[in-house]
């Protein structure tokens, strides 16, 4: 049975400040809590409707379809909520390429990022402190699980940006993705939904790449800031293979 | 001023039903609605909180913020609600290449698939009967005016597939996208978030392509179509640039 003190508990960790006040996140249903637990995710406290997660002893509680409904953010709630330790971000691998972050505002589109990193075996992101918060409940559901095999840090990114030798960044003008060899280290900013690239960052990108556009009429005014990822890091895995 | 009428009608059309009762879409928001405007949609009705769109006369009408809010489909209305008739499809393009949808159900993705497909310059979609409403108000919005360069055609899509010769499909086995050369015309087609490519549509795709995954530990189970299509439009449109 669920107690009023964990409702609470479990609905505080949707906002951020709670978050990380107790360094803790909330993952939801079968699928993305697997890919936590075999990540080796310090488990906090598992909830669920099924007795298939007994197993977990003393953090574990049954609870029912009406208490599930009441601690879960998502509309067709999912048989099991479990609460995590916000893991200490590993050190960055600047042997490899890093996906930096900046402003990028909403939860679905970075968890697609983490996704799409995963995919691309993109092991860092770095994010702007403006960015939205990767524990966020949206961005865990989005992301699937990928969370397990992405590193995300959050920093100062002009500072980051500043003892970076090879950096790039997406615009609406540039070289195109097509042309240009990246190298297999470096970083690729790309920006907030609405506004880009912020001045600040724009200013610390030595190559300014873009994705042709080949509308006839020209008039599409950008393409969504995960599907530009989507295709520039397919692009540098494509040259990259040689 | 809104009369009762109105705003029944007007709510009434964000159910496909009473969308093709009356042949009638809504658009909503100063970009969105300019972009159907200058296509020469047929307007039937423009509401608006702004005097800007009085020069439009007998089917302007102004409303206050508070009528806009009873309109509106979205979370953060934004000055102006238009309602517009559905065109009739036009003939489809064979010279060109086509994108296939089957069985989309999110209309978020089919407004971003319609905004990729306007940036790769393809003109033609089309959607098996059961795929989302290409005049849902989600999909109007998210596509953001694309709409008005790029044409929508829902059939019956086994039997359209039946009559075309280069036929492309998206699977999670299949020739790299990277190799493959695609021809100038043909049909790629995308499945369904959660099912993919449905086993009917899979018996008539003479290719089967992929995008290569690189996560080292291949756990990632797949990518979201809207990025997986934004992947493979991009890399048709550089194989095509020779």
């Amino acid at each position: 049975m669920l107690t009023k003190n964990q409702t609470k508990r479990i609905l505080s960790l949707s906002q951020k400040k709670y978050r990380y006040q107790q360094h803790l996140f909330v993952a939801e249903g079968p699928k993305v809590v697997q890919e936590f637990l075999e990540a080796s995710y310090e488990l906090v406290e598992i909830l669920s409707t099924s007795d298939s997660y007994q197993s977990f002893g003393r953090v574990f509680t049954h609870i029912s379809n009406q208490e599930l409904k009441k601690i879960s953010t998502l509309k067709t709630p999912n048989r099991v909520v479990a609460v995590f330790k916000i893991p200490e971000p590993k050190a960055l691998d600047f042997s490899q390429l890093i996906l930096a972050v900046d402003g990028l505002n909403n939860p679905g589109n970075l968890g697609t990022m983490i996704r799409l990193c995963d995919w691309f075996g993109v092991k860092d992101i770095v994010c702007s402190q403006d960015s939205v918060d990767c524990y966020n409940p949206k961005v865990i559901q989005s992301a699937m699980g990928s969370h397990a095999r992405v590193n995300l840090t959050y920093l100062d990114l002009a500072e980051f940006l500043k003892s970076q030798t090879a950096t790039f960044g997406t615009f609406m003008d540039g070289s195109s993705v097509y042309e240009k060899n990246v190298p297999q280290s470096g970083v690729v900013v790309v920006g907030n939904e609405a506004n880009g690239i912020s001045p600040k960052i724009e200013a610390l990108v030595s190559q300014r790449l873009t994705i042709p556009r080949y509308g006839i009429q020209n008039k599409t005014e950008s393409l969504n800031v995960a599907n530009a990822t989507a295709i520039i890091l397919s692009e540098i895995r494509r040259q990259q293979r040689g």
